[in-house]
């Protein structure tokens, strides 16, 4: 928990967004304490780690994603969405899920997003406290809202069993140093106005975060608008849902005022640019969300609509698409993009008083990256390398609160082949399951 | 050169889409001699390799591309694409390039294309003879286009300079194994009809392909609708340019009677998606030129406006980019990406009658991919691991023409450090001419 970077490029993404291009950096206690580009100003007492020609970067923060369908990756691809949700995802869930499949399938994604650079996630799925258990057995932060939705689900069978499992959990989880529970209304049409009061109620109770689908397509804009006489956004507003503990993964159809209104009701934003891509819902207004002051940050959604669990691929689409948006290269920048990955991911998960950035104070989720992969060479712009050229595999390191949680490849806690061996026995289950559907 | 694989998952991309899950595939003098599922019925006296685990695939094909631009990766980002190539690229080549500049910058991009395991390459740019010196040295294949431009150029002054050396690299590969020479006008804005209408009759002189620019941006369609009276796809076909020798680079802004032209008269297009929307170019109306019967192709395009040479990523931004833009994730399957990045775009650069697919008379270029990297896993679908999982750093070997040209992130022929050095010396140069532009 106590060490000393040096001779690395540290990127800070701080406000004044401060690169040391030889510089060092001190963590005690799971904090940063300093840093700095003179080496002689540094601690003496704390053991080096020599970074040369590596940057050091804080953290990446996945906004949004369901954990435990890396098992139903790829299961029913180029499909249309509610095709896919109700006539794959849905049965499958139903008859797959169990406390055991989330464990694996948790595991497996956290195998993935360490290994990538990933240091908080904000989850949301059935039987949260598995994924919970996952986390913090593997040292990964994590905002992880138990499911609430109108229909009977594999973890629990009524809405009021439901409720009550989502305070156990929240309390059972409320004092832990990395994970945040918290409350997972599935989406403005999937749970009813009442069931959708009561949760604003219970998370005010339980003071605790609320994560919710949002405005994800122009169908569910249309039904909703329809149903309830007010688009998504609107209608939750009237609920007085929209507030600091939202995280609402997708919005990709607000209007200019209800993008107005979630910046003025302090809601973060979990774009997903991948996922909202594959399933073809559309390009989220991202530049204009920015311009009005929505906390924006990065999202891969689960593995069943991405299919990968990349943060770097998210930040290169995510550029590439408001480029396309705009009609414009200038609109967002490599700067810009590295932000919505970082800094603004964390106020976006409301957890930017404790990460995000490097900055002394902040707990200590960074990550070291390769500058000198052949990809990647020559290094003109560092920002620029990491963003629109750096993958997954140039990530050597990831410390989360101190602790070095995936190490060129290796993440202490998982037992590669136990854990292999598990997924391809889950893999088998699911193929029977889909089989019969 | 002569050799079987055992054991590999063997996806054909034939047009059957042939996909044996246990099989094997024979190579002699550098062709591919058999494949089938029963290993029993292979040949016996061929060394064996064992991939079991792995796909074997074709190598992929990129389309467009300027090898020796690698040098200048990340030197201008987030710029209008007239103020990034008038003032950035067109004065920093101006300066930067000569032979040795060429020669590394193309060696710095086949390191890291072949171990992403493109096999072949369509190329343009100036002096194309050093490109293709050390294609050839290196053992890629590639269609190269020597570039032809109405201004000096660093490598040739006058029209008619560039116009005899064209003559003379055409003529010295034109028997090489690997290397199809041709002629690159820059672009139909570029290059005056007078010289188009020479470049034809030279084509035709030389039997060799035309590598060309076409269609790229709104502003190129507005301005030569303004000066020639026809949009960039009409007005080559009015000075007779469009034909199967030709590969049209970009194709963004083609009317649909523009699309219908290019089929019927077999011109490729190399669709370069990553650039296109890095550019805010557009999107190309890829659905529609497939459906039209125009061999359609992947590209990276250079690496200072990509910024990286990967065609997995292209295959995601490919397929992702045509679905939003036709707002249905089924209009374009993991199966047909696959194929544009394979068969297809040996088709568009004029080359499937070698190249492109696993079939027996066809030339050995082929790729193994591993199928079990934490993001890859569980596989229900192996194609749709491989076009929306699957990253460069997933394959393990290349061979083109039956020569293993790169074996576990190695490539013979290139010293790793020599490389490095050389890199960071080009580099210097150019930091030193970018501060004087």
């Amino acid at each position: 928990m106590d060490f000393l970077l040096c001779n690395g490029l540290i990127v800070t993404v701080d406000r004044a967004f401060r690169v040391l291009p030889n510089g060092w950096l001190a963590v005690r206690g799971g904090e940063i304490v300093g840093l700095g580009d003179d080496l002689s100003a540094a601690p003496t007492d704390l053991p080096r780690i020599d970074v040369e020609g590596q940057a050091v970067l804080p953290g990446l923060i996945n906004c949004h994603t369901h954990l435990p369908m890396s098992l139903f990756r790829g299961i029913a691809d180029d499909k249309e969405l509610m095709d896919w949700l109700q006539n794959y995802i849905f049965p499958a869930e139903s008859q797959a899920l169990n406390a055991e499949f989330v464990r694996w399938g948790t595991r497996l994604s956290l195998w993935e997003m360490l290994r990538g650079g990933i240091t908080t996630v904000v989850d949301m799925y059935m039987f949260e406290a598995e994924v919970a258990a996952e986390c913090a057995r593997l040292g990964m932060r994590g905002v992880l809202g138990q499911s609430l939705i109108d229909f009977p689900t594999p973890d629990f069978e009524s809405w009021d069993q439901k409720v009550e499992a989502c305070r156990d959990f929240v309390r059972s989880y409320g004092r832990h140093p990395l994970i945040t529970p918290g409350l997972a209304p599935h989406s403005p049409y999937t749970v009813s106005p009442e069931h959708l009061k009561q949760v604003r109620e219970l998370a005010e109770e339980l003071n605790c975060p609320v994560i919710i689908h949002l405005a994800e397509t122009r169908a569910e804009h249309d039904q909703v608008l329809a149903e309830r006489g007010a688009s998504p956004v609107t209608y939750l507003d009237s609920l007085g849902l929209l507030s600091r503990r939202m995280v609402a993964a997708h919005v990709v159809w607000p209007d200019q005022a209800e993008i107005e209104l979630l910046a003025r009701r302090g809601v973060g934003v979990g774009h997903c640019p991948q996922s909202n891509a594959k399933l073809a819902s559309g390009i989220a207004p991202v530049v204009r969300m920015i311009a009005a002051g929505v906390a924006v940050g990065l999202g891969t959604d689960g593995a069943a609509s991405n299919n990968d669990l990349d943060m770097w691929q998210e930040m290169q689409t995510a550029n590439f698409l408001q480029k396309l948006n705009s009609q414009s290269p200038t609109v967002m920048s490599a700067r810009q993009t590295l932000e919505l990955a970082t800094r603004e991911g964390a106020r976006a998960a409301h957890l930017d008083h404790l990460v995000g950035s490097l900055e002394v104070g902040k707990r200590a989720d960074l990550i070291t990256v390769r500058l000198d992969s052949p990809h990647q060479l020559p290094v003109y712009e560092p920002v620029s390398q990491l963003v629109y050229t750096t993958r997954s595999s140039d990530v050597t390191r990831t410390w989360i609160d101190g602790k070095l949680v995936m190490d060129h490849g290796r993440v202490p806690g998982i037992d590669e082949a136990e854990l292999r061996g598990a997924v391809g026995e889950q893999k088998e289950r699911v193929q029977r399951i889909l089989k019969r559907i």
